[in-house]
């Protein structure tokens, strides 16, 4: 086991009717802002709760944070901050809404010139609004972690940060407002957290059996309850279980003293940049490409996902591995995602920029450091076309 | 899934060489108060180590808090943390001195007349001095957890109190520092955590495939690892796969949303204070005489136990749970705790008065609350003679 340290004070608080804790859990003198995104809050009651909730507190709103969430627009945000002196934040929809609430909370806080220098020169965060969050949809895990993604729309950049500051102070999760999402998102959901998972745990053994086995457990569980999902919508139990999933696959539990990967992320990422495909569908295309490259890197690894999440055995240990890759991808399909190069426009030409993208940066990927652009195209012609 | 609320931030600091982040991990103006226990720590170099970290620092020492912390010990540090206006507690040392430190850190801050009351009278602890833990024994999982038992030698009662307000601020794993210990104290260690983690999952299920994954993965993990310890005490991923096992094994995250238990310790409890056995070896002889009692409320459960962590399937479901029973005691053997009510002093007489006590208390154990003082007697029958 590797050397690791580890604090994730959120607050979490689970289940039917928690909503309506929201009144205890925000400071009584607080002044709110509550951030949204679009209409879906409106929709499934989540809005309703909230107010009724938060009656006759000092509660204003921000809303229109949109998926990949944008600079610009949390700049409109912060202004409202410091113009009303709010003093608490409360985050109210995915993922996406959450992470612009998060820089939100930092910005306000910025002692520098420019917060986007929080995101482009990885600028101390050394305080930040406390963010109190009701997440709606199961997937980024941002719930309980303290990254952040930001997108700006002059420069077309699309960054990160992480900070122990802006892991929210409590986080809402309850199972039932998901019963209402659409396909779409619930299939990106399921996928988004299996590959958070897999990049933690399908890299090299460092002797960590019990988080080597909870990974396996939140895999297992996504495979079992994925499919009951589409067959069963209303089914809570499926529906808790897969939130809690989201949730331990990115809380940095599971990777604790762990090798980890995250190179199928950042190939992803640029396939999103350049074609506009959903984070999840990305990740579903590249992941088992990735796997069929580094099979001699990631052997042990893979066998022992072969074994005990497909329990697939055998003396032929690259057999053996591709019928495990196989299963994935039928896993994938199963709960929706039928990632193909064609499907999202991934074309030859694409391939090549985006492994120019990484040559261009110098970047190497992977955990043992050894996929460079020019990797990154082959791995891209190993995906299904 | 049960609804839950979890929060826990305690700052994990694993691995080697990391007793030296002291230095950072304390206020620099902090007036530090170390608790400690008997002379292990200036045996094993942990003294040395904190000694050289704190280099300095304004530091003093109480030493002696005992295996089984007493309420009159802790007043004793008491007065020395008010005549000396100590604000920071480093607890160096194991689980007892942990527990202490830990009444310690509430009765500094306590508001009403007798902090006794904070265990008698479960009067709440608003606040309480930071904590700071150098853990040097895998066992109680006190450094990720609110938990403290104290025993209070004037009335004999031994007591235990939780709140938010004395996880540790940071609690410092060093397996290195673990390989000195005594066996007794591994074994303990080992079958304390297997139990912990049994009490959590072991009862019927609620549909929680994670939390039941993960509970399976620290058991399975301590049926390895266990005996490889006492073959190899010098293997440092053994001792760090049994200190976080512990760790994991009582810091909640396995029981969120689940059905617990307990009905073990309490009995194992009262098991010590008539005979004076230890903690661990009392849970050895209870927990398989409770699952053959308690085996139709069970069964669901120790079906899936016995298939998941030892393997062993059938159509007999009777015989499945017997053999897994059979396989839970013969692990405990393994790793040097052969329990039996002989060994322990536990005659018929202890047995009765034990049974006697629950009556009088009108205590229901158990996770359907059917288990009374006369059940209690009926499973100290079932226990190995």
């Amino acid at each position: 086991m590797q050397n690791f340290e580890y604090c994730n004070p959120v607050r979490i608080v689970f289940g039917k009717g928690q909503i309506a804790r929201l009144a205890e859990l925000i400071p009584q003198n607080a002044k709110i802002l509550m951030t949204s995104g679009g209409s879906s809050i409106h929709h499934n009651g989540v809005y309703e709760q909230v107010m009724e909730a938060l009656r006759g507190r000092h509660l204003l709103e921000f809303r229109g944070i949109e998926p990949n969430p944008r600079y610009e627009t949390i700049m409109k945000a912060l202004k409202l901050v410091q113009a009303e002196k709010i003093d608490f934040l409360l985050s109210v929809g995915g993922g996406s809404v959450l992470d612009g609430t998060k820089f939100l909370a930092a910005a306000a806080r910025f002692e520098g010139e420019d917060p986007w220098d929080i995101l482009a020169k990885n600028a101390e965060v050394k305080t930040a609004l406390p963010i109190g969050c009701v997440m709606t949809l199961p997937a980024t895990g941002s719930e309980m972690n303290g990254f952040s993604v930001v997108s700006r729309e002059s420069t077309e950049e699309k960054l990160a940060f992480w900070s122990q500051q802006v892991f929210p102070v409590f986080s809402i999760l309850d199972p039932e407002v998901t019963k209402t999402l659409p396909n779409r998102q619930v299939s990106n959901g399921i996928v988004d957290t299996f590959v958070h998972v897999c990049e933690q745990y399908v890299t090299y053994p460092v002797d960590t059996p019990i988080q080597d086995r909870q990974a396996e457990g939140v895999l297992l569980t996504l495979v079992e309850e994925g499919p009951k999902v589409f067959a069963d919508p209303d089914n809570y139990d499926v529906r808790a279980n897969l939130f809690w999933a989201a949730t331990v696959g990115l809380n940095g539990w599971l990777g604790q003293g762990c090798v980890q990967d995250w190179a199928t992320h950042a190939i992803g990422h640029e396939i999103t940049a350049f074609t506009g495909t959903d984070h999840a569908q990305t990740l579903a295309l590249v992941l088992p490409a990735l796997w069929k490259h580094q099979r001699r890197e990631k052997e042990d690894k893979l066998v022992q996902y072969a074994k005990r999440v497909w329990n697939i055995e055998g003396e032929n240990r690259d057999a053996v591995i591709d019928a495990a890759i196989e299963k994935t991808v039928e896993f994938f399909k199963s709960v929706g995602i039928d990632a193909s190069r064609r499907a999202y426009g991934v074309t030859d030409e694409v391939c090549r920029k985006i492994a120019d993208v990484f040559l261009a940066r110098g970047t190497v990927l992977g955990e043992r450091g050894n996929i460079t652009g020019n990797e990154v195209y082959e791995i891209l012609q190993l995906a299904a076309a």
